[in-house]
């Protein structure tokens, strides 16, 4: 009897027994087992939001599981370098990585979908494109040539437009810089002229530091100001079309994931889509407190690019978004229409519902606090 | 030994054994009780979302716990009225609830600001309060004198202005209208003249085809439709700052949350955000889809109220809060005081992030699909 069917057959026992136990007494003995796993991120151990949330997830599992399911996590660099997580867990030297899918875009480009599209979808317009839109089977297809089973874990948001340390007033301005990006954005900005540079997380405050770079756009105020970006520049920039939101993943050797038994399945499902929805308002409160320091206590100056420069930006996301399609596989093909179609009703909708009110509210005087 | 030391006894019991059995190994026999619980909840049966996501939320919690904590549950009227669900699990005729708790206002004005406030928070700054601003620790404080524990398990998004069997041109078109709404909203309407009634959900078509109200506000197109509003009227109103958002909690009675095991409390806490993220996501998808059915094969008139509607709704919005403060206990002027300095935060960032990109979005012209 291999492991896979040892397991299977434990969860069909304890399915039997626990149902003919009345409430309240003890049920027959099951079996029960104790697996460990290791996690490789792309982030610095425990650093905040995405290192956090990372531990979180596996603390999650952990206290469901009555420790049946303990995951170890690893900084970037540990067991694996921050863009190297995919094929560690490829390779078996991890069970599960936790990262961006953009990061693994030399697999597939496709796979850009399910992390950010420049002009594309929110945070919770990919959740509920994965859940409910049909994203999930979409990524199976993808991954699964890989063997590796994906579900997002965390959303970071709306990224801001990033850090520049001279002011942006024409498109001239993006020409011969050097900036650290990553995704479509970088795609976008490099036809703009600019010298994109990609660096793991934990290198962008360094490269700001010697000026390695000019620019750098890693997430928003809260993880910005923990980098300290703010004592190299005070030009930020916020709300541009870069990068809508953010998705990270737990990627499962798909192996291990088929060996689980249902209830620890389960468990990972609920704690992935549980921790995606804590992590996404963990940001978006930490990085509404985060931006009133860096105003007030930093001197930065928010900032958005003008018109010119956002329309200029916004054509070129819809230019590089149709290429990954024309690029793309069978599946990639699938999958941008996919995810184009929803976010289409998505937009239409939206501009009524969530959109409309936030306009709104910011119409009118708020409800006075004091 | 009372049930609640045995079930603590066991846990640290499985804790014990898990920790030296070697991976894959099968552990030492755990003593494994049953709990079955009902869930009384205030909408018909497996209602499309409210009703499909409180059974999602035991069906999660069963394959969690392998069958180890089993949650029967009760359509509004089959062991409790919709208003009544509160009651039945302080009396002891139901373990849990599936209820916004502005439905019990009746006890504590307060626990509005736990369901939805006019002009006040989003889906996603609704969680954030509660999960990472103060919001848990003071809805505890609030619902403890009931016996009650609530977590949020639900939140269906933007609701709409309501269906009106005439257009609202001026503020004069409300006086008099008979309305069906809920929560603070009903309060502001009163003010402005409107007549309002209110009517547990499953009541509603019903009042509106018999002309017993004139305009109703249920949720949003996904749940209009279902309930078939759009035969009766085809004026339909969206955006307004009636009910940025609508949160439903599992209200557990305190005793049975204090007798679970970790692993079971903890079961229930992931589960509970895991839904919320599942529904309103879910909401968010189907309330696109069916918006595009009210509109394209039932001609409904999508409007929002004219600016100077929205203008005297937003000031009496803001006066129905301050005196919800003004009146309250202390528990309900400190979570005032919590709720709208979050609101504040989320107000300015929110602004430059989720709220300026929707602008922004809405601006530029898509990334075609076809």
């Amino acid at each position: 009897m291999n492991r896979r069917s040892f397991l299977r057959g434990g969860a069909v026992a304890a399915a039997a027994t626990t149902a003919v136990a009345a409430s309240g007494l003890a049920a027959p003995a099951l079996a029960q087992s104790r697996t460990e796993w290791r996690m490789v991120t792309s982030w610095p151990k425990n650093f905040p939001g995405v290192g956090t949330s990372a531990q979180r997830l596996a603390d999650r599992i952990a206290a469901m599981s009555a420790g049946r399911l303990v995951i170890k996590v690893f900084g970037a660099g540990e067991l694996a370098p921050a863009f190297g997580t995919f094929d560690a867990v490829q390779q078996g030297a991890a069970e599960c990585y936790h990262s961006p899918s953009y990061y693994f875009a030399g697999k597939n480009p496709g796979l850009t979908l399910f992390t950010s599209i420049p002009l594309g979808m929110t945070a919770w317009e990919a959740h509920g494109w994965w859940l409910h839109g049909g994203g999930e089977a979409l990524q199976d297809e993808m991954t699964r040539p890989f063997g590796i089973k994906a579900l997002p874990c965390i959303n970071t948001g709306v990224q801001a437009a990033g850090w520049f340390n001279k002011e942006i007033k024409t498109v001239e301005d993006l020409k011969g810089l050097k900036m650290r990006t990553a995704g479509l954005n970088a795609e976008i900005l490099r036809r703009l002229g600019v010298n994109v540079v990609t660096l793991p997380p934990g290198d962008i405050f360094q490269a700001m530091q010697s000026g390695t770079v000019d620019a750098a756009e890693w997430i928003g105020p809260w993880n910005d100001l923990a980098f300290g970006l703010h004592r190299i520049t005070k030009n930020y920039y916020v709300a541009g079309t870069n990068e809508p939101c953010a998705v990270a993943e737990l990627g499962v050797s798909e192996k291990h994931w088929n060996e689980l038994p249902e209830d620890l399945q389960a468990i990972i499902r609920s704690a992935c889509a549980a921790e995606y929805e804590t992590a996404f308002t963990e940001y978006f409160t930490r990085n509404a407190e985060a931006m009133v320091v860096l105003k007030n206590e930093h001197g930065v100056q928010v900032r958005t690019f003008p018109d010119e420069v956002q329309k200029v930006l916004a054509d070129a996301a819809r230019a590089v978004a149709l290429e990954l399609r024309d690029r793309g596989d069978d599946v990639t093909r699938r999958a941008w229409t996919s995810y184009m179609t929803y976010l289409d009703h998505a937009r239409t909708y939206g501009n009524s519902a969530e959109g409309g009110y936030l306009a709104l509210r910011a119409k009118f005087d708020p409800i006075p606090v004091g």
